[in-house]
Formats: structure tokens, sequence, C-alpha cells
């Protein structure tokens, strides 16, 4: 339909999480209907995204620079380190505004199933950090899944000889439920109940 | 989050239909994730079919040529034009495989409510290519909406001087229902079944 570039459009648009065919389709045909001020701006976007997007070598996080814009940020409590599965749960609890420290981005979790192990987290960068000194806590903010309850576990143990507190966000995060789909509220509560590790 | 670059990927993301703000986030992350492979190819089918979709002077459909590829298609039934409000319903028709003919796109359908009157929709290239001569049937096939079937009664009228069958898709259409939403076998049903108009 339209040619091999409005059907290239739509197939890469149709690959996007969130998007099944029929709403590719239809975002393809708005943005089609305004090439000018919709489509072309939008690639130019990502263009400019896609060629400035680094991984934080600090803490995993994303962002346009490196070491990132919260790593950099001298507002922020460089005392307390929030670890985090991925980026998208470092998104959630700054849009909730509710963790005025640093962050780091594990990666993921252990999983037996998927044959995740120890080798596989981003975890060598926040030794370096614990080693570094000034770190008086750390707040494990894994989701409440069976994975994540074993990663905790593992971090804690992993975290102990540097003789920081460790802390879990604990109430709030409804059972088998990830982090990044929770209200504000319910991060909040999370984060100020949280128990020591 | 994550810089300026990122942030307005997100922002115009979210723009999109079908996407929320939440689900925006999830594809720029899925985006961000994997730029090479991912981001930038998009941004690069983005800026092809930008630069290349045309509307085609001859029915209006979109394509990255002019006149389009069901217009310069030899296979199809020149003597048989179906008009539909808009692209996304002749996309529709086209998945479908129900009509073999050529495509008008009016863009649109009459509304008093919306303020659109004839000069506001696409008619004149129709009425040329009935002077041409060569059409013997023209099938309305606009929505089972208030607007579609006052549009439907104007168009049979401003057509009858040309001397062609004017019919209508009418069974299968819900009533309400736009035509793009509907699942390829209604969409036979209606074409199959249409009246003369
Ligand atoms: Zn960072
Ligand atoms: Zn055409």
């Amino acid at each position: 339909m339209g040619g091999p570039e409005i059907e290239r459009l739509i197939e890469l648009l149709s690959r996007l999480p969130g998007l099944g065919p029929r709403s590719a389709r239809r975002a393809a045909l708005t943005l089609l209907r305004q090439p000018q001020t919709r489509l072309l701006p939008l690639a130019d976007a990502m263009q400019r995204a896609g060629q400035s997007v680094r991984t934080c070598s600090r803490c995993g996080n994303l962002d346009s620079r490196d070491p990132c814009s919260i790593c950099t940020d001298d507002h922020r409590d460089g005392s307390v380190i929030c670890v985090v599965e991925g980026v998208g749960d470092l998104w959630a609890l700054e849009r909730a505004a509710v963790h005025r420290g640093l962050y780091h981005v594990l990666g993921g979790t252990l999983s037996a199933l998927a044959g995740i192990g120890p080798e596989d987290l981003n975890l060598r960068p926040l030794l370096s950090r614990l080693e570094e000194g000034g770190v008086r806590e750390v707040i494990l903010a894994l989701g409440a899944t069976v994975d994540g309850a074993t990663t905790a576990h593992w971090l804690a143990d992993r975290l102990q000889p540097f003789g920081v507190t460790v802390s879990r966000v604990a109430q709030g995060v409804p059972m088998g439920g990830a982090l990044d789909v929770l209200d504000d509220g319910t991060l909040a509560a999370a984060l100020m109940a949280r128990r020591a590790g």
C-alpha cells in the first residue's frame, strides 16, 4: 500500500510495543498526511536521540551524556543509591519525584528460568562506587516477583562487605507486579516504607 | 529524563494516535536500547517516507508516486471507481482485496456540524475522470453515519449527469460505524451487496 517507503514505515511502526498493525497504520496515516509538520520532525527527533543516546558508565541510565544528567546533578544526594532493574523503573521513580539520591540500573534480575546469572547483570560499576566511599545507603527497588526477591537477596549479600545500609522498597508493590506500572502515590509509599535489607 | 533529545522523542511519540504517554515511554525505551538496529532504521524509514509521499492527483491516494501505484496498475478495472472518505478506508478495502477497480479519495464527508461543505471535498478530479469517459460504475463506500449518508446522496446527485451507475455499499456496515474498523468479511459482504444509488 502506497509504495515500499510507506509499507516499510508501517512495518517498523507495527513492531513498536503497544502498537499493533492496526494502530501502526493509523499512526502512519496521521504522519503521512502531514509529512512536513509531523513525520519529518519525528524522524529528526529519532535521528538526534539515536545519535546522542549513551548508557551512563556510572549508573547505567540512558542519557545524551555520560555521566548522565542525574549522576552529574549537584543537587542530588550522592550518599543514597537506588538500584532498579531497568531504565523504565528509573523513569517511573523520577516522574514520581520520590527519590532525591542517585540510581544504579542493574539491567535485569537473576533468573534461573531465563538463564540470567550474576555475570549478566550490571553490578561492577555499583561496587566501584561503593569502594569510592561516600555512600551510606543502597535502596533495592526491584519488582515484587520471585526473580526480583532472589536478586534482592543476592545483592544484599554482595553489598554487605561495604558496610552500607541496604534497604528494600516493600509496602505498596503488589505481588507479581513490575515497578514501572505503579502510580506515583504507590511508588512514594513503597519508598517511604522501605525496610532494612 | 535523559536529556532534551530523549524528552523530545517521547513527547512526539506520545502525540501519535493510539500511543498514550505511557506506551510512548515504553516505545522510546525499546528504541533507545537498540539505537543502531531499531531507532535509526525507523528514523530513516520516516525520512524516506516523508520525502517520497505525495497525494495522487488522480485519486487522492497517498503513495510515493503520482499517479499512484493503484491508478497506474494495468491489471485493475478502470471502469469502476470506488469513492472513499479517506486513505485509511482505501487501505482497508485493499487489505480485504474485494475491489479490483480504482478509487477516489474524497478527503472527508459533508458535515453541517463541522462546517464542511462541497467545496472542502476533493471532488473535481473525480468529475474530470468521469468526463474523460470509460467509467461505467461509481461505488460510494462511505461510512454509515448521518454525514456519510448525506454525502452519498449529494454525490449521487452530482454524478447523475454523467450517466454512470452509482451504487452504495450497504449491507454489513453497522449503523454509526466507520468503514475502516470492519473485518475483511464484512467489507466483502458490504461491497457484494451494494445497491444502485
Ligand atoms: Zn548516571
Ligand atoms: Zn491514484
